[in-house]
């Protein structure tokens, strides 16, 4: 018997058939257009199996409080189309089965926990840094959620005294989406980021960025582990970046793992999204899992 | 029958006998000397009770970590007599009760959640604007611990632009302790703040740090309610600066309950970190009220 999971993206939807240990069977990746003809394809795509249970990891903001009269909404987003559409009673309705929704970077996080990077951490923080930044959390195997899903990618930074960039995000000054995003990479210079060479000051600058947060997020958080991954962290570079300015902005105040250990990249291969929508099905609510509790 | 707390303060220890409902029967205060010397006052002031058991939130750094071999031991401080110290061993040893250890932040966290102002919120975070700055964090009755205890009063802030003010932490160049803290309003005129007129721009400054923290916070928490105590909040009117600011910073991005009743001042009168070591001791352990599980 398979589980179902989808990594709801703003840009492709990505849906697969799994086993409850983490194992892809069959997957497949959607354009994500409107919400009605992407949820068509959706469950054209699941209509080939008999699932028990689905698993989504969601772009937001979404409505994760579940007592919330429009918890699994989509909330405010630049996605007009998307906006206000209520994702999990659409899938409740459409594939009748019991849906684990959280957000696409706490699946991240909790893919890489249980079968990724991060396996035998007891918390790990997952950051993506693609053309937004956003950041999941784990401990002990559940995902953070607080009053709502934290925006972790919005945390305000320091501007670095030679970018002369006017931060990318509407909403902040110097925010570090608005300054170390993929998509503050490209309007720096009108291009991408890929197409810029290795010796660019931006790697420095994004590095730096990057490491002012984690080091926020270290002090606020403690976790054992953090994970980067998205599109940005391709730059295979800005890992070794980020730990010397880590280790230079914290300066020995909070003790900290060996850094090389402590900030990895994730190891699931771009699946670590589709993976940890798996992951949100509990194993203990699975009836053909379910074991009686004899210990 | 009753339980014991021990708020541990770097200049005093404040000793109390309590009820599992958060009344204090006797208190006493006693200065923080040398640790043995103040952990046989310690001894002395809970010998005249029967304790059944024993919460304590105390200063630190402190090892937190259930595994480690040095769980309980005060960890690098300035305090050089308290360097090294198994404070929990001493206690466990002494007073032949089971310990229930935190930090002071988290203590008051807990006491501010349980019996004080942040009743009825799912979390809270507990900042101390003191001699230093430290914010403990409370999620669904658990006070928050990572890999080790957060250090949340040391995350990055933007200096601001009229402070000329060279931050007070030896640590980091200017962290929320740095330039926020009792100690740093001190620094910067050689007197208290207590001292200072109500006009003073430090307190403008001293909001605007708060706020630009408080942010972060918010977008990596994302808790129900905050509270501001320690002996810098006295300044009441930095209530109201804080939540302008914080509001300003936010833009609009992440929505926040009404700021009225998210930035609160603590409810417990200076006895938060006291009755939180109290609320640190799980009533489920407590087998003079157990009772069973008929629901």
């Amino acid at each position: 018997m398979y589980n179902g999971a989808i990594e709801a993206g703003g840009t492709k939807f990505v849906c697969a058939i799994g086993t409850p240990s983490g194992e892809i069977v069959d997957k497949v990746t959607l354009p994500t257009t409107g919400p009605e003809e992407t949820l068509q394809k959706v469950v054209d795509f699941f209509a080939a199996y008999q699932i028990n249970r689905l698993g989504v990891g969601s772009f937001g903001p979404i409505d994760l409080n579940k007592d919330s009269n429009t918890y699994g909404t989509i909330l405010n987003t630049p996605k007009q189309l998307w906006k206000g559409y209520d994702l999990l009673g659409a899938l409740q309705r459409e594939l009748s089965v019991p849906v684990y929704l959280d957000t696409d970077v706490n699946a991240a996080a909790l893919g890489e926990y249980r079968w990724g990077a991060a396996q035998g951490a007891r918390s790990v923080l997952y950051i993506t840094v693609g053309t937004g930044i956003g950041a999941g959390f784990v401990k002990d195997g559940r995902t953070f959620i607080g009053r709502q899903h934290p925006e972790m990618g919005h945390i305000k930074v320091e501007q670095h005294p030679e970018d002369r960039f006017t931060a990318s995000c509407p909403y902040h000054g110097n925010c570090l989406e608005g300054l170390a995003s993929g998509t503050a990479i490209h309007d720096r210079y009108g291009r991408a980021g890929t197409s810029l060479p290795e010796n660019d000051p931006v790697w420095e600058m994004t590095a730096y960025y990057l490491a002012q947060a984690i080091v926020n997020y270290s002090l606020v958080l403690a976790p054992e582990q953090i994970i980067l991954g998205g599109g940005v962290m391709k730059q295979e570079r800005l890992y070794e970046l980020i730990r010397n300015k880590v280790s230079t902005a914290m300066n020995g105040y909070m003790d900290l793992p060996v850094l090389e250990e402590y900030i990895t990249a994730p190891a699931l291969l771009d699946e670590q999204g589709i993976k940890g929508a798996l992951a949100l099905i509990p194993a203990d609510t699975d009836k053909y899992q379910k074991v009686p509790d004899f210990l």
